[in-house]
């Protein structure tokens, strides 16, 4: 039985990069929340989302990897100190809260690296649930992209910057 | 005699790397409005400048070259239809009208290109006359992440995300 709540979210080591791709490939081949390109093959995609300067993560429900993020700094030097973060969920994660802990320990992880706030430079404003799930996480929207993505459904649509200032207690979802 | 509106932009080659240097260097070191280490040297800041997919151009008054910029997709796949671009200028061309050239050329590569928009995803909220000429030449302030730089001299300030949808007549400024 899956459970909302128990999901454990820990570094990604190599024994993982299978059900990484599971989780990764059905989102890239979609197209419809990242600008990825739709038939990156597995190779290119583990070398993105484990490529410096970010630290890949991976959420565990009953030892089955569900879920994976990845963190690191969103900018060099003056622009440093604020994280940037990505997230998938496999589908069989849907309502098992798994995307509220990844995006929770995301916060825990940049605070305690000396992050002071986490930006989202790019979230597909059709991506409703997301959008949602981030706000309820304390993020707020500080842009709005006219027309930057092409959906492949819905063609031209806006996307948004998402930002937080992380404090000392992360905002509990 | 430096004249306003005589600067040429064209794309840039081997032999400019030295003047290119000249102008990104104190851009650089003064380190107020690029998120890039300030000790930088320049074999990386130039390999930065031209790197995939920017196409860098530079911008000639009376022979001497005292502006460049760099233009490219701002991202991949479904973000590929708008362009960013990054600016610098000699102290020497201070008043020469050389940064509103280069913006406009951009604007004007750009849309031949076929891209439909660029966006600057990090402009340091001090660098006034930056985003002065910036609006002039049609961007919008379309997003302000607060505190996202730590500049050398004011500490934590905003940076904004500026965006401009490129029409078949580009702005005149």
């Amino acid at each position: 039985m899956i459970t909302a709540g128990r999901a454990v979210v820990r570094p990604a080591i190599p024994a993982d990069n299978d059900a990484i791709w599971d989780i990764l490939r059905p989102v890239y081949r979609a197209g419809e929340t990242y600008c990825m390109p739709r038939d990156i093959d597995r190779d290119e995609a583990l070398q993105d989302w484990f490529a410096h300067p970010f630290t890949a993560f991976v959420a565990e429900l009953d030892g089955r990897v569900l879920g994976t993020s990845h963190v690191g700094a969103n900018r060099p030097a003056g622009g440093s100190h604020v994280a940037n973060a990505s997230f998938a969920t496999h589908a069989d994660a849907r309502g098992t809260g798994i995307a509220r802990t990844l995006v929770t320990e995301a916060k825990v992880w940049a605070r305690d690296q000396g992050f002071r706030a986490m930006q989202f430079n790019f979230v597909v404003s059709t991506n409703a649930d997301a959008i949602h799930l981030w706000q309820k996480a304390g993020f707020d929207i500080v842009g709005r992209l006219p027309d930057a993505f092409l959906h492949p459904k819905h063609g031209p649509v806006d996307a948004l910057v998402m930002f937080q200032t992380l404090k000392e207690e992360p905002h509990e979802l």
